[in-house]
């Protein structure tokens, strides 16, 4: 068996998930936690990479004794995310831990992740979102959001998404399914969320300086088929920045619209 | 006239509001910033000292050129926060501008000042809320909170808080009245807050630790009574950590209850 860990953590102060030859890293302190914890050194597999500064609310690794593809604990599943939170730093929380079968691949397995983009939209910068929402420099209107709304639909379908995966990346496959994409308000705070098969790299901050076109008026809803079809990055939006990102969801079962 | 700014802070990267010998302050970022933006070294005064990782949600402070007690400035009065945010960090913002006689003072004139501090009663801990609420290792029921509220309001009245101040305080006054003081559940978030006249050192932190003992069932409501009324410190709770702590509002007017 492999212990499986759905995680919790503020991306602020990691340079990303995965573990770098710089920098402190989400993967590097739950080497550490988990070698302390369990007594032994660990493989850990995760879900996904995140650049630096992006969030997430639900995050899945696999964890193995290192070079074993499998783990043997003597302390109760139960009691693992508990015992690992009082090691980890108080931006990183094991929210449930269970037992799965030394096959399951965390990445390859997902069959579908949601993101969501956050963005402030009150009067002024706000200084405790700065971290978690991109702040915007002109106020959008509820019309502005609805637009952004109407232009995210154009996202749902099987598409080559190339022109909204960075520059210089390198992925023979560039098509995805999005099931599902849209832009709401609640108050002062704008989100976009997108659920798809998979994601390029850059993606959702792609797609999301997009909807800022959109929202600004320079591109239209129906813009967004053309630049699809066209896939050229240049005719996409710019990058939106890292930390208005979230990884809200990571499932893997089916996509089920209105379900789950 | 000197310039009246209200800001709005987390605390979290800032080692308190006031300029210390060491470590980055938001007095001193404000230093930098308003040198910058208006030419000139300026003499900078707060409504209150606060704590390393204690956060403001309204925190005034009043502005005069070095040495001069008054300013004189080209930029229009409505501009100055757009100009002052512009350099400022994520973390730091001025809400509002306007410009008070040079007889103002930023703390000799507030007539009451509202804290919040808040509590995160979800499952586990919450990587997103750890720097600004205090994480419970166990969970408080709505019976508790309801008993933390009825300990609170014990607090309310003209009383000496000698109880409530941080040992090796050195202020001679230590009558407070506290207008309001009530303890909340909205979710997973408990709040209590408290509006006074004044605050002694770590007073509201204080008032926070003897409500998680109420809480807990080893104080009962009544006792807060006893505890005011003997005036030890160590009959109190224990300090609250600082990063539940924020600065709610700052009034210069009388305090009205219902009103504002």
């Amino acid at each position: 068996m492999k212990l499986f860990l759905k995680l919790w953590f503020l991306g602020t102060a990691y340079n990303g998930y995965q573990v770098q030859p710089n920098g402190k890293t989400v993967q590097g302190k739950l080497n550490e936690v988990t070698e302390r914890v369990f007594g032994f050194p660990c493989d850990i597999v995760g879900c996904s990479r995140t650049d630096s500064g992006v969030h997430a609310e639900e995050f899945c690794v696999a964890v193995s004794k290192k070079g074993m593809g499998c783990i043997s604990l003597s302390i109760p599943t139960e009691k693992i995310p508990t015992a690992l939170n009082a090691f980890l730093p108080p931006d990183i929380a094991v929210k449930t831990a269970l037992m799965v079968p030394d096959s399951f691949h965390p990445r390859y397995d997902v069959k579908y992740k949601e993101y969501v983009y956050r963005i402030w939209n009150g009067e002024g910068k706000n200084p405790f979102f700065a971290d978690r929402m991109l702040m915007l420099k002109k106020r959008a209107t509820p019309v502005d959001v609805e637009r952004m709304n109407e232009a995210a639909k154009h996202f749902v379908g099987r598409h080559d998404f190339s022109a909204f995966m960075a520059s210089g990346s390198k992925v023979s496959d560039t098509v995805r399914t999005v099931y599902d994409a849209s832009v709401s308000m609640e108050g002062n705070v704008i989100t976009y969320r997108v659920s798809a098969d998979g994601f390029l790299y850059n993606m959702v901050r792609i797609m999301t300086g997009t909807l800022l076109e959109v929202m600004a008026g320079r591109l239209s809803p129906e813009a967004i088929d053309d630049i699809i079809r066209g896939g050229e990055r240049a005719t996409a939006g710019s990058t939106a920045p890292a930390h208005g990102l979230s990884l809200h969801r990571v499932s893997y079962e089916e996509y089920n619209k209105g379900g789950n």
